[in-house]
């Protein structure tokens, strides 16, 4: 049984500075001049400017030949270069939970290719999922990003690609925020 | 967003009279002599015998065809002859949990039937499924089952039919907790 609850608290100091938050659709959040990421646990609640709570959970929607591909191509480690990073809370709507999962599934790999373009950024671009939906949070994941400075237009380009689907006409609330970490 | 958690807390009162607690695989729970059923948050921890806790959530194998099916067969509201129930807490082995969506989907329905199989017996069998495994619990679902007394041999053929399943030989703690309703 895995415990992986994570806390993302905004706050008055942490480890990464804040750059920008930036609400691209939905109700937004107050700024925080720092983050702290650290291991939480299902009752914590952190006294912040803002702390959203995630889980690492088993995968939804990838298949065998992604897995294979997702694990050939991902870096395990933290990169001392990495020193960019970007948390992306998104809420998707009622509609898309009311889907079947093959209607999920057809939306998110078939027509968004969700999974086919965060593969063409890696190793580069380093992606964590947490979810929350099912624990009462205000999004329903956390997408946690870490790359290096040469990698900012990459991400760009994988964010606007990951934007322009099909899967994002589902989602009702996002928020980018964008932080560099302090040495 | 749905905040739906529920508490089954077995106890020295409640509106479910324990008939029997057989612990089919894995490490058995406490006799406790009565079941209630209530609603719950995240973080009330009832005090009991024992008390598990699970959340309703968005399906995550069924397909749309088959969605159809249990939706046009199931029953949505309580019924007065339903005076017999079962729970039944589930553990699932970390070997499955590793497995992709498209490897689980294929033992969980196309080796193992296991929406099939629960289609035969609705709306005779109602039956609802709760998640536990990310928050914590000692289980992964909670499953409860209400019937009225002639169908407990049916009921006794579906369970028969889904712990005979490749599905089930990845079941690693299963508790089967049997409860006549107090009038």
């Amino acid at each position: 049984m895995q415990h992986n609850f994570f806390d993302f608290i905004g706050a008055e100091e942490g480890t990464w500075k804040t750059q920008s938050i930036q609400t691209l659709v939905g109700e937004p959040i107050p700024h925080a001049p720092f983050l702290t990421i650290q291991e939480g646990s299902l009752h914590s609640t952190p006294q912040a400017t803002w702390a959203l709570k995630g889980f690492k959970s088993n995968i939804r929607y990838t298949e065998k030949a992604e897995k294979i591909q997702l694990n050939q191509q991902s870096v395990s480690h933290a990169r001392v270069e990495d020193t960019c990073a970007t948390l992306i809370p998104i809420r998707k709507s009622e509609a898309w939970w009311e889907l079947t999962q093959d209607e999920r599934r057809a939306i998110f790999e078939q027509q968004s290719k969700h999974i086919a373009i965060g593969l063409r950024y890696i190793p580069a671009i380093s992606r964590q999922l947490f979810h929350c939906r099912d624990i009462g949070q205000p999004f329903d994941f956390l997408t946690w990003f870490e790359f290096s400075p040469e990698n900012v237009a990459p991400f760009e380009d994988l964010l606007a690609s990951l934007r322009a689907s099909e899967e994002w006409t589902y989602v009702d609330r996002e928020i980018d925020i964008r932080f560099i970490k302090l040495v």
